[in-house]
């Protein structure tokens, strides 16, 4: 019979100790940024009702969710996202508190993505939400720590991308397209595919001042000037807004120091149904994927029955670790440096210096069924580890280190 | 339309940020103890094949687990257990170094338990896997270590209990009972129940020597004098030799300076299938179940290709979490100390003053949506936050404390 027993299912891996080593490290730098700016951790199920997920702002695709039945006959789903989980906690029990919430979690979600996204079907996120604060300031914060998160991981050459989706939702108050198709656009658009959107807008019949600003959208891409040419275009009141307010965020991230991980880009429209204002994504020339998105979500929160404004960001663990090792900036598990064992009658003496070494500091291994130094010697030899210490029969100490 | 989108599924729970804090405390303590002792990290997912559960040492109840049918059409199963796919995982991966191999996991797990067992649904799980090793120094290491753990968890008032599973499997070796039988009277004597005992070996028509053994089973609990006792009714090789393997476990862990937390139970027969020798468990006055469990388990390694002896076990996060609720033993998040915030070109000040206080390990949150002294004081009020630091359009520090 065929069985998968000894396999892995696709989307989903093991992480050894090398390699998990590593995201232990990451996760532990990532976890201290976030706490010592003032955020509280928190740690929502790794499944929940589908219908979480399954309507409203931030619904994900049925397609896309691992969904199983429970034995009640509800439906269950493996979380594609963790701030939605986090929208739904925070209604239901910290509205009692006063805003607002820093949030942040270090967790699994899950989903079906298409294999050339290098998205797989488990992956870990580490990210924060802050809940109740609807300025500018408050974006400008998060994605701060966003920057401060990726530096602390060791990570060289990224950027970060600052976009506006009312800047775009701005300009389609001009034109008077169906729902389908301003999707489309909004898809050529965010693939900068300049052709694609020249071949749409002549179908569509757009011509004149809309036409040329469209066009122009993929090439709002680079630093402060883009601002200026952003405002030439805008002749909304929400365009307009928009620009000011990453104006206002740019402004905000070079007074911190941040001005040489900043780019502005107009045309980046992933998600406008999720995101209500600025968006912005982490890249690096290492990876063809972003190692973080993130942008304000006020909508979203009113869904779940809490109506505040909120901004956050998630980054994905296994891309950052991935960009991490092609810089060689991976780490390698300290070895144990001492291995103990004993004679038989050494035992109290022996498991006395293996707990003072450890309360030390000292990473060490028993061996305690090898009853003789040179069998020691070769298994300290053959696992590299430094150090053996033996407690012979007299209940003295022999090795290769003062202790 | 009945929706479940504002609530959380039975069997699973949120953990806020002060629960969350003490979750994150106690798998850190642990983490390290396994870590200095020599363990290994490692992470497997959170869902596999069906099949490595399905069948054969170690098999879990299909009515058990959280099963649901992926995209491509193959059963997956949320991990009833992290133990079998660790082994899954050194079998396929590892087996090219030599062992031992000394591995831990901080990880959740699955599955469905009556109400009454106060499993959850979900339930995260710390535990250790030595490979390799057959003798009783391996599993007196995995105890020390287990007893270790929970004490650094700040635990009073805990004890292990240690039983053999060879113990009873050789005195049925005296009886002919079918496997129903045996089990019926496995569930019996580990449950210590001497009435239904009884009866049991009156139907059976067990009497003579073996009734009287199985009759005095469910007493052997205690200190070292259950060993003489317990050697006392062995007659076959297998009782004896279970006997022995206690006798070295208990004087390796009384030398080890542990004597005072271990108990010795030869009626106790969780898992008979799946241990193989030594088995153990962690109890505390404060709670009805066991914190954790473990035990040798020889056969499962070669299930999955690997034939080496191993021996391990599991603690249950949240019952030595609610264990130290009931002891007062669980802490307060530090709340941050210091609010920053600064009138309009104050800003790279304030940042500053942001990011050194962090990097002086403070925790520290800003507030920059505030721009004055008077709403900066009552926001750290309402916070809780001891200080506040505010800088003017002068440049200029005000604040609470010299900083």
């Amino acid at each position: 019979m065929d069985s998968y027993k000894k396999y892995l299912p696709e989307g989903v891996q093991d992480y050894l100790p090398q390699e998990c080593y590593n995201k232990r490290q990451l996760e532990s730098v990532i976890r201290n940024r976030f706490f010592i700016s003032g955020y509280d951790e928190v740690e929502t199920p790794n499944f929940e009702y589908f219908d979480v997920f399954a309507s409203g702002i931030g619904s994900v695709r049925q397609e896309k969710m691992l969904k199983f039945i429970d034995s009640t006959g509800r439906i269950m789903v493996l979380r594609p996202d963790i701030t939605m989980p986090i929208a739904r906690m925070a209604a239901a029990r910290l509205k009692k508190q006063k805003p607002p919430y820093r949030l942040f979690y270090i967790g699994n979600a899950y989903g079906y993505e298409p294999a050339h996204s290098m998205q797989q079907r488990e992956f870990t996120q580490a990210g924060i939400e802050l809940i109740g604060v609807p300025g500018p300031e408050a974006d400008a914060e998060v994605i701060a720590l966003a920057i401060e998160a990726v530096e602390d991981a060791g990570l060289k050459g990224f950027q970060i991308e600052i976009g506006q989706v009312d800047f775009f939702k701005g300009l389609m108050e001009e034109c008077d397209l169906p729902f389908e198709k301003i999707e489309e656009l909004r898809g050529h658009i965010d693939h900068k595919n300049c052709l694609e959107v020249e071949l749409f807008l002549g179908a569509c019949g757009l011509d004149g001042g809309v036409r040329e600003k469209l066009m122009k959208l993929p090439s709002l891409y680079g630093g402060a000037e883009v601002l200026e040419q952003a405002l030439r275009l805008s002749h909304s009141k929400r365009s307009e807004a928009a620009v000011e307010n990453i104006r206002a965020i740019y402004t905000a991230l070079c007074r911190y120091g941040y001005e040489k991980y900043i780019s502005i880009d107009f045309s980046m429209l992933q998600s406008i149904d999720y995101y209500s204002g600025a968006i912005f994504r982490g890249i690096t020339k290492d990876l063809g994927y972003p190692i973080l998105t993130g942008g304000r979500y006020d909508g979203l929160l009113g869904e779940f029955g809490l109506a505040l404004p909120a901004t956050g960001f998630a980054l994905g663990i296994k891309r950052v670790m991935i960009a991490l090792e092609r810089q060689g900036a991976l780490q390698s598990i300290p070895q144990p440096q001492t291995v103990v064992s004993c004679a038989e009658n050494g035992v109290e003496l022996a498991y006395k210096a293996f707990s003072e070494m450890r309360k030390s500091g000292r990473r060490t291994e028993l061996a305690l069924w090898i009853k003789n130094t040179r069998d020691l010697k070769r298994y300290a030899a053959e696992r590299g580890v430094q150090c053996w210490l033996f407690i012979n029969a007299e209940g003295n100490m022999e090795g290769n280190e003062q202790i």
